[in-house]
């Protein structure tokens, strides 16, 4: 029997723990896809209490709420903090198996030093203490939080109209101990399904100074943001997609489409296609041409509550795993970017790991070309994200891939407290590694096995992204 | 190296040991899904031979038997029940590693004390001993069963044109150890492209005694009879489905589907799922008003061997595992219920385990309102209740949802010999909790992981359908 | 700790290793389905150097050199021997947990005795020492390793346009110490959509000596060549598919399709698939006949990168896993056959373990008739073929189906080198016996289990093909 979550958590054998503590452990944090809101870094934010920080706008946790039960108020509306926390407290009784569990005591132990486990017993104590250090602690500002957990660089996620305002600042103020990396995600040019669809264009527009009237002033215009951003740091574009796109038709059809939107006409599911595919066909030409990584996310169907999403708009909690076939999208979409040698630097991801045996399989026939792994399965994602999901993630990238040159773990969230969650990967990824060794599966050999557990903590994403 | 099956059978680590010997072994059985037949019930049926109790209406058992290429004379024809037992034990010594395996012998061992291993050899000396058992052991009627058992109560599956007859006279008899609660499972009036659907809502015109010629007659009729089940103590309903229906069409144009089909005229995909859509979301709505669970089960396809069907008929071992994507379809169902705050208690099932992560995270968008675990993922059902599959079932509940407010097992069965299925289940949810435990990845706290134990065995079923 | 590969590699348990050492490895090698070219058995052909037998033609490793960004000439081209071998070193280092390390490291242990770790500082050492074995050493011909390896019989792949003049001279000459068999794959027969069909149906037509002028025809042929196969001693069939056909059309209809074909017209995909449906549903009907096994490979999805294509044509590692729905095409197809009692034997593979819950239990529908396993779910195929995906096909054909009676491993190889695939495959499958009976859940009986684990390893593929 081992302690709760002591220092060999998830570590369940001599290699996995020399792995983790003496190679793993020590490395800087690439998180080189997040949330994070840039002005709260320029801002370097502080949070107040425990339940702002922790409750006021993870939907993962909400979610988790509504499973227990709790009314509406409790979880997003104007109920009082410590009412909101107590509900947390008893929905975690309750949470064991759930990468929330761990999550949240990873939190409490490396942030706050709090050892206990929390439930509705402990809740008063671990509340109070919680928030007596967000109010004394200086580890706990934006900027010490980067340092305590040796941040190298965050990329944010921006939409091409965004000035960057916030990211000049933070780099002209010089203090924040991370680089911060704007991100490229055009979801909205490429959305043309949308109702606001036509106010995004004449905004991007606006902000390009390119006269839009067709697709191709689309791409141009978007091209320019792009070029903006690139100065600006950008190395990494990210699209979230439910399938991949690949309806290619000539220009002038595409067109067609465009004016029909418009003009307010519906337009169908293929001419959607159809529109998606020219788009990202060129942004990835684009990307391939500047040498910056898309990030292609694929398999979330959103919103799929009508009457929470009147009342608290997207991402708050009603998103799910989507099950369409993926795999001849892929394969058309980047045959096609063969013919001319302009696939970029791609991250696939899908929220499905049904989809795990396809993506990895499909990305093989697109490697090569100087770049190590330069087509990667993204990280267990969103709802995979977990021991299990991860280590599925893991075993299968290695199965059918390259895994010493994954590029590793990213948070993808909101929240300045989610840096544990690279620990956490880590620890699974030691495991998985050592298990192996301990077996004989692979050499018993802590130096080699350490440079890999090193790379893909790690170097292997500061060389893809920055090499 | 443990014994085989012994008393600690699946329990790898004392604190699995101790939330199964004293926690979960003790909790009565609610088994709310099963396909019992009330009148062997109301006449407290005593099987007379082995033979017939396991291979007189078990397709388990039959497609395994097949699998070994026994003639089927040997299987559901008229050889000799002696020959047919050896037969099985036959099958059974090539059965390791399948679920079969394991419930045969939990069978022999509680319910005829019998700790033999099955095979050709053992296979007269078993068959003389648990016949003797049958003619005289009062324990292996079915009230003894049930009491041994500690049978709380099973919910039997029935349609809504049943006059449940046999309900009234268990109840009326009083003798019954168990309560036996009628489930509403109305799929002959929503399998609209079955030949004998025309057929069936005359019967239910006749029974229900309202006259139909629209749609809106239907739910009426439905709704009449679902009300007459619940006053006879139905707390679920069940529905057969390949995908989810999703079609939603105004009631005059299901109308006329309704009328095509009952003048004869063939019908297509679509006004099939739209005629379904509107059945079953107007039945989930009465089902909300009632406060009844509404269980859905997805991706059977069955009567795959059109020769044996047309000697055998349905479920007798010719069914499989679906495919289709559902995601979609359940997103919009369920979310059109959302916009009047109509969705019931639900419990989706879905024969293909690709179809977990998609069912979990969707129902996380549909919970709340003061209930736990509202929409509920079915315990692993059919050809996924193995050790495996449960296994799977278990953690990627856990993973995606909240585990603890899990409404546990069911049998699913249409045999009186099946409560070891109970055990077999919670023997494996006690191994992966207390494996858990002794990792560290949860506390080590036995009286705190000993009530969810018990809570997922019984509690919760007992407060999710009773409470 | 074990130590890296050695004798007991993978076997985790005393009954594993029992198994595996016991009655695993003295069982000869019926290696049923392989890519071996019958001229290279023929001449008992020598590799001159360990680069042209490891890369020459092996599409698995150059996926993953190009993975690690090798320029293609290092791969495919025409670089030094030695420079690609180094490259090939380089790649080793970075395949921890994919099956070509383990792959490449029992080649270096069984055929050369080598037991070094291959990598850049061992590879000069080794390249020596294996070129200097092929050279010299007697055991390393093509009958050399034949001998060694026990190997029973090998079941090529071959056309049925071909004459097997090189089987003929193989059987002639009555050297080659393993039996080497035909296997018949008319997918050129059957691919309608591809340009050079009317070429293959004019060869065909000569071959044959049938005048081919419509589908009946070409049946016709087909059966003729079939025959010829199989007095030269074949005994199964291939067909390489990316769903199941399932289209019935009357016949009339798919001469019309075929004559469209044939005269240069476009034919849309359910034409194709209906001309499809015709012919395999017409082949399995005459395998049926002759007693043949009908293997069927679904759910490839082939040169997915137009540019490679166009330089280095098909199967050279631009293929893919297929994620589209399989189980109705199966249902519908294999229920036809049902309807005069046709089914063949049959063997269904998926690139994708998505499919193995569906056509597991489809297959359970079509069993029966006197042969003990007459359709078998195939071995782990291809990007499924490593041991998380051994362990997964195993465990599911158990938990599905009735694992004894499985004809078990295939290389599908195209080289002499991979016998040692056996072994793995062996080493894995008494790994998940013996802990099966360590942990209690099989009884711990030697002689019992190890009876399975021999019919597994060679007498049920005996039986089932020969018997």
């Amino acid at each position: 029997m081992k302690k709760f979550m002591d220092e060999n958590f998830i570590l369940e054998n001599k290699m996995a723990e020399k792995l983790f503590h003496d190679h793993a452990a020590k490395m800087p944090i690439f998180d080189y896809h997040c949330h994070l809101i840039p002005s709260q870094i320029a801002e370097d934010k502080r949070f107040t209490t425990i339940t702002d920080a922790w409750l006021g706008g993870d939907h993962y946790k909400w979610r988790q709420m509504r499973w227990m039960g709790f009314d509406e108020n409790l979880i997003t509306g104007n109920a009082d903090p410590y009412d909101k926390f107590l509900a947390w407290a008893e929905t975690m009784e309750n949470l064991i198996g759930n990468p929330l569990y761990h999550w949240t005591h990873l939190e409490l132990q490396r942030y706050f030093g709090i050892k206990d486990v929390l439930s509705r017993k402990t809740a008063k104590k671990i509340y109070d203490e919680a928030n007596e250090q967000f109010a004394s602690n200086p580890e706990l500002s934006v900027f010490g939080i980067m340092k305590k957990f040796n941040v190298y660089a965050v990329g944010t996620t921006d939409d091409p109209a965004d000035d960057l305002a916030q990211h000049k600042i933070i780099r002209e103020d010089g203090k924040c101990p991370a680089k911060v990396i704007p991100s490229y995600r055009p979801d909205k040019a490429i959305n043309i399904d949308k109702a606001d669809y036509p106010e995004y264009i004449n905004k991007l527009a606006e902000v390009s100074g390119v006269k839009i009237t067709s697709v191709g002033d689309i791409v141009e215009a978007l091209v320019k943001r792009l070029d903006f951003f690139v100065e600006m740091g950008c190395k990494a574009t990210d699209h979230a997609l439910m399938t991949c796109p690949h309806t290619f038709w000539k220009e002038e059809n595409v067109n067609y489409v465009f004016k029909k939107k418009m003009h307010g006409e519906p337009i169908n599911e293929t001419e959607i296609d159809a529109y998606r595919t020219y788009i990202l066909y060129n942004l990835a030409k684009a990307y391939h041409a500047r040498g910056i990584a898309m990030q292609l996310h694929f398999a979330a169907i959103r919103d799929n509550n009508k009457n929470m999403f009147a009342k608290l708009g997207p991402d708050t909690g009603f998103d799910a795993v989507y099950d369409r076939e993926l795999a001849e999208g892929v394969s058309i979409f980047f045959s096609k970017l063969t013919e001319t040698d302009e696939v970029p630097k791609s991250i696939l991801y899908s929220l499905n790991p049904k989809d795990y045996y396809s993506l990895l399989t499909l990305m093989g026939c697109y490697q090569g070309g100087g770049i190590q792994g330069k087509i990667q399965l993204g990280s267990a994602w969103w709802f995979c994200d977990h021991k299990d999901g991860m280590e599925q993630q893991i075993k299968t990238f290695a199965d059918l891939g390259t895994l010493p040159k994954f590029v590793g773990m990213l948070t993808d969230s909101r929240s300045f407290l989610s840096y544990p969650r690279h620990e956490y990967f880590r620890r699974i990824l030691c495991n998985v590694i050592g298990t192996w060794a301990e077996n004989g599966e692979v050499p018993y050999d802590e130096e080699y096995l350490g440079r890999i557990v090193e790379d893909i903590s790690f170097n292997n994403a500061q060389k893809y992204f920055e090499g």
